[in-house]
């Protein structure tokens, strides 16, 4: 990959990741998303799941009705998409079915994955349509992201349980 | 399956065929659907991907929005989903991230369907949930229906390809 558009892949990372910063603002799992087309960004999304209550709020499904809404079609042929978290089938099939050329994604997800972790729904060849998709850019920014999420996550859980365990100690000493 | 069981999947898939006829209606290929939870339909749709211009339009997706909106909660995990044809790959991850445990679907789909025609994603040991899948549920009503409207689609693009045969002849026989 040329210098050039190595820099390029990295000024989208950078405002994916600014997106995933919102989700954590609102204590969702921190991940952003961007489309861009011919130079311009027409579609942004951070993960709002629980927020919204719906499957549906995942960055890349956002970005996607944006990028739409804003093009005026639902073929985004001449689209690159940025996101810090592998894809999930979902979105993988979304990316597949908006028939978008290229992916660029930072951190790798073995759990759900869908470009190469637990399948490749990019490179398959029964569908008629294709993604390239490029893996690693500012991985280390994006995983970072992810991990202090989930450290923060299990440190608030634990001082929950041992608040319960506290209060039930309590209720269970108090007389009847 | 049992006989009830039967009828009541037939019950449902004639609602989703009312909801296909719906896309009909309005020239969209006709794929429907509906969500049931505890005996009640909790969320409807059929394909809008034209109209709406949103590859995200898809009638599965609309049903698991309307669904997820209906129960407050973005895991579906008490509903069995009946749709008029095989999801396609972003249906069926959609499907699998709102973790429904079952899905009917009517006809196959040999180009894009995810439910083991190209792929099943609803049978995949690496995600952490699975989805148990019932096909050929009035699959003759659903399929006619697509093929009904493939082939109107196709008389239509005949008569319009003849119409601007015509027309360009015509200019071209005309004086400078």
């Amino acid at each position: 990959m040329s210098r050039r558009k190595q820099t390029e892949d990295e000024r989208y990372m950078r405002q994916a990741l600014t997106q995933a910063k919102k989700a954590l603002v609102i204590g969702e799992v921190p991940i952003g998303c961007v489309i861009v087309c011919g130079g311009k960004v027409v579609g942004r999304g951070y993960n709002r799941r629980n927020t919204d209550r719906s499957t549906l709020a995942h960055a890349e499904i956002t970005a996607i009705r944006k990028a739409s809404k804003s093009t005026g079609d639902w073929r985004l042929e001449d689209c690159t998409l940025y996101v810090t978290l592998e894809p999930c089938p979902m979105c993988a099939g979304a990316i597949v079915q908006a028939r978008i050329p290229r992916v660029v994604f930072g951190a790798r997800n073995p759990k759900a994955g869908c470009a190469g972790s637990v399948l490749n729904l990019f490179d398959e060849s029964g569908f008629n349509h294709q993604v390239d998709s490029e893996s690693g850019v500012l991985e280390d920014e994006c995983a970072e992201l992810l991990k202090g999420f989930f450290a923060a996550l299990r440190v608030r859980n634990r001082e929950e349980k041992l608040q319960r365990k506290t209060s039930d100690s309590m209720h269970s000493q108090r007389p009847d």
